[in-house]
């Protein structure tokens, strides 16, 4: 495939960038707006933001950023994304004390106001989509709530951060592992896709299921990726601390079913991913984009 | 005033509990649904549900409760009180042990728990005003939900409660005292007479600043009978600790003006209140359960 990633990418992750730091107020009281931007800016891959933009281009064949819709989805979802870490982060949860390199939220601005910025990230994020400006139809608007909030509750990450602080020490079987990163960290994947289409119109029932199957697997795929690397990657390349989960005796795929089985599944996911975009109807050209952040999941290492 | 307050509020009331109960899923993975439920089951006055189906009924005529849209976003605005009280309680915020005499959701269940639960409580709260079975048309819930998400975010409630934090010991202004509690409490009860409002159609300019002025009294007269009530009521009927705002050294109204002068405020923003719904163009007896939640705000006493 000839398709250039990085040209591309840079201008997406440019204009999300600049959205973001223009859409959480500096001045929003009693420094809540440097918490919330200090939990946001400077760092992160943009994964979320980029999976919307390249499914609204699949759908909707321009450029993602000419569409007002897309560029807020994309922020929202990042936004959830950022709010789950920050409160990841606390000590009654994993009690993390660095992030990208950065002391976390609640080590910098305290527990209460991490706490707070959390929940304020949230509720910025359904801001971001419904504007009041009339640049996004009720309809877009609606879905994107429905589709942000279902993904985001206890349907979706809240539920599996639950399921994970369940599962810590029990030895899980595959389906309850698959469940467990379905709802915490596939949900948001798969929703940044649907949410990207969305924005594009209203794509037929084909597109969506299409692009729902694409979003499943590449979500999987990224968490057992995930696994891999707590195994092969050091710390300084990944960013974070390597082996956590296994010193924290967390399930993984690969404590599950072994590196090179693990491997071979996300070479599999990988696979299924492509074939669902080759199923969707979709011109290649608008494809390329998804088919190339898939590559990106599969083989990234950090 | 001939009103029944209560024959208007007890069928309300019940179909607001029995909503909330059929809405938060007891199934929802690994205890988050327990804690959700027991966070938000069993308890509260139901003031902003009240106030969405009373301001539903000021603007749309008929009872609101055959409104799908007024029961939902009245159900919604509920969870996203509830999911603040129960990070308010956390023991990096107020480290509260017990509310409406049970333990706090973080004592009953873990501060893990009752994190996860108060982040999957405020997602479900925008998860019901965006039902996807056509009941509740695109442009309320697109309006609900940005309505929700300002009131609840940076600009609101969170926004707020930072302040709230920041200003503990602090000698306020009275105009920043009001700008706190316009935040903190106001911002969740004006928004509860909103989305009343456009649940029930599409309000011309003149309903809806008369329904704005009125939020905004009630929700300041609420603020400023709760300082009072601190210091006239004593802890059995207030069901939590009085005298605690001035044990915790919290500015508060009645700090700042003395009681008699509280007193006399709090009188003079219920006159204001009801003078907006005269001014509102309304018909009295569609406005009457609107007045009648007005009088109950300042003569309860708990």
């Amino acid at each position: 495939m000839t398709f250039a990633l990085n040209a591309w990418m840079n201008p997406h992750l440019h204009q999300v960038e600049q959205a973001l730091m223009q859409w959480i107020d500096p001045q929003a009281p009693a420094d809540l707006g440097q918490a919330m931007r200090y939990a946001v800016l400077d760092g992160g891959k943009r994964l979320r933001p980029l999976l919307v933009l390249a499914a609204a281009q699949a759908v909707g064949g321009a450029p993602a950023l000419t569409r007002p819709a897309a560029l807020r989805a994309a922020c929202a979802i990042e936004l959830i994304h950022a709010y789950s870490l920050v409160h990841d982060d606390m000590p009654c949860m994993d009690n993390d004390v660095l992030r990208r390199g950065k002391p976390t939220v609640h080590v910098q601005f305290g527990q209460a106001q991490a706490l707070l910025a959390g929940d304020a990230l949230q509720a910025l994020a359904f801001e971001l989509i419904t504007p009041q400006d009339r640049s996004v139809p009720d309809a877009v608007q609606a879905a994107l709530a429905g589709l942000l909030a279902r993904a985001s509750g206890y349907q979706g990450m809240a539920g599996g951060q639950a399921i994970d602080l369940a599962s810590v020490g029990l030895a899980l079987s595959e389906s309850q592992l698959r469940q467990m990163h379905r709802l915490k960290t596939g949900a948001l994947l798969l929703c940044s896709v649907q949410m990207g289409a969305v924005c594009a119109g209203q794509p037929d029932a084909q597109v969506m299921t299409a692009l729902t199957h694409f979003g499943e697997a590449v979500g999987l795929a990224f968490q057992v990726v995930d696994d891999i690397l707590d195994v092969t990657a050091d710390s300084t390349t990944l960013g974070k601390t390597a082996g956590k989960d296994v010193a924290a005796d967390k399930p993984t795929y690969v404590a599950l079913m072994g590196l090179a089985p693990a491997q071979a599944f996300a070479a599999q996911l990988h696979q299924q991913a492509v074939s669902a975009l080759d199923d969707s109807g979709l011109p290649l050209t608008q494809t390329q984009p998804l088919r190339a952040l898939a590559d990106m999941v599969i083989h990234r290492n950090n």
